[in-house]
């Protein structure tokens, strides 16, 4: 094996290592480190939920010493900056004697950004950036979205049938798809940072939008409603969409509902992802899943949505859209 | 390559010649029929425009006499009736001195059903029948349609964006999918016999139903309306979706609008077939793509439709699903 295609394959790794922190660890980017001597894995690490241990303390710890010489791949530059919550990671690297650092992102944080780079090399290691850029990024999407959009990044999801309802026309919506997209929509929701939905859905369901996955019941995210009044025990209030960027601690959001929250979102042009779970059914003159969304003529539907991903769950299709924006 | 594989191949082959003959034939079959002699292939024949000659009979032709001790490929059981147009397949094959027959599906047509395969093999001919026959009673869908249904098939043709609508809510709809989709719709309505509108569409739109593909011009199908009142130049008119089954010489209906009119033939369970052009778009509040079914719970809804094939077509997606009826 070539030495780029096993970079290139340790990389992989860590970027499925950073996934397991997905939703627990904001406002950290939840990042993935392996650290590799003489091509074995000697230590594996993820950002712990809360954003502490970093995935590099994490690894190294695991490595527990033979650390000399080895070759760290990091999914996200390591941090430059001082924190009261733990050493800089930069400098565990530099005593654990590492050789080589592999770099999947640069992190836009202006207190990192760059700087540690070229402090790593001024300690005489070798350092490369950009291996699997792109795939680190999508693994880390929401702490992306709250450094480069300044909010949390917002996934909105749909069951719908073919004829694109979410409801039957008396609201009866249970069920429209099967047992395996639903677990797939809690895994969902276990992977985002909070919940999200309107007024009329929260008063026609009373949601409980916990997660209902054996082993996975503590990852419950924060409840957001979007309304007026006052905020029912155990939720957030906002009274319009554009209010996501203050909420803190929260990079990611996950919208369920119903099809004028969806519509507000979507009006002000704050979803960056459609995760629509189809089920293979006609209701015909049902409730439509998205209300107005002021759209001015049909040109400018168009290039907005990119397919990311597809896959059959059950009877069902889960297909992936991407909003698509000039970087 | 063994002998069985080879059969495959052929049948294959003559299945896929059999969809030349697509919206052509009614209330023939469009039937494919392959000679095979020593190996190769000595004559090729579909059921041409109008329901003659047949499969066989052209195949035969053009094996020009090198057809002793040739295996006939067909896709449906030989003609055994007597016909003024033409003659018999049976007697076809048999004064061509073939010494095989093997035949997908058999003809459920009573005046031959059964009566060819028995006469055949009283010739001494070596016949067997079955070989792909799903996949040939799916390409020959609207004559199995006439003779188990008593009706054409019906598909349902739908260009719609992610959200389940047709058009905007003002009725635009110019355009929802692109030129690669929208081509492809025309070559769907050349397979068919005929193409059905509802009264407002045809009233809004002025349809013109025709093929405009280069060299498929003249392929344009019989145009039929939905409605009361009388019909249109051109058009013929019924006033209830069950009158399908009086239209003559139309074995294949294409149902293309609008919603109404869809939500009528899906009420009366007569759609066999959905074929939806799905755009990366979202439109929200726009005209829903099917109107009330009558759809007393959404338990109902399910195990009616079957995924039956998905391709991308540009930017959009085509599926297909089948009808499940119990045979």
């Amino acid at each position: 094996m070539s030495a780029l295609s096993q970079d290139t394959r340790f990389m992989r790794a860590a970027i499925a290592l950073s996934l397991r922190g997905l939703g627990r660890t904001a406002p950290n980017p939840n990042v993935g480190c392996i650290i590799v001597r003489d091509g074995t894995i000697v230590g594996r690490g993820w950002t712990q939920p809360g954003g502490r241990p970093h995935a590099e303390a994490q690894a190294l710890a695991q490595a527990d010493g033979v650390t000399e010489g080895a070759t760290a791949y990091v999914t996200l530059e390591p941090c430059f900056h001082l924190s009261p919550r733990g050493p800089r990671c930069v400098e565990l690297l530099h005593r654990a004697k590492v050789a080589r650092v592999v770099i999947a992102a640069p992190d836009p944080d202006p207190r990192t950004n760059g700087q540690s780079l070229a402090w790593l090399r001024e300690q005489g290691i070798d350092v490369s950036v950009g291996l699997l850029r792109a795939e680190a990024e999508a693994a880390m999407t929401a702490f992306f979205a709250r450094q480069m959009l300044g909010r949390p990044a917002v996934t909105l999801k749909l069951g719908l049938s073919l004829d694109g309802c979410i409801a039957c026309a008396d609201g009866t919506s249970q069920w429209i798809t099967g047992a395996t997209a639903r677990a797939h929509a809690h895994l969902l929701r276990a992977s985002h940072d909070a919940i999200l939905v309107g007024r009329g859905t929260w008063w026609a369901d009373k949601p409980r939008l916990d997660v209902r996955l054996s082993g996975l019941e503590d990852r419950a995210p924060r409840r957001i409603l979007l309304g007026h009044g006052t905020a029912p025990e155990g939720w957030t209030l906002i009274d319009d969409p554009a209010r996501i960027a203050d909420l803190e601690g929260v990079s990611s959001i996950l919208i369920e509902g119903g099809a004028q929250t969806a519509a507000a979102f979507l009006r002000a042009d704050l979803v960056d992802r459609l995760v629509l779970y189809r089920a293979p059914i006609l209701i015909g003159g049902g409730k439509p899943a998205i209300g107005d969304i002021g759209l001015p003529s049909l040109d400018v539907a168009h290039g907005r949505w990119q397919r990311a991903d597809r896959r059959p769950l059950g009877e069902d299709m889960m297909e992936v859209y991407a909003r698509t924006r000039a970087s």
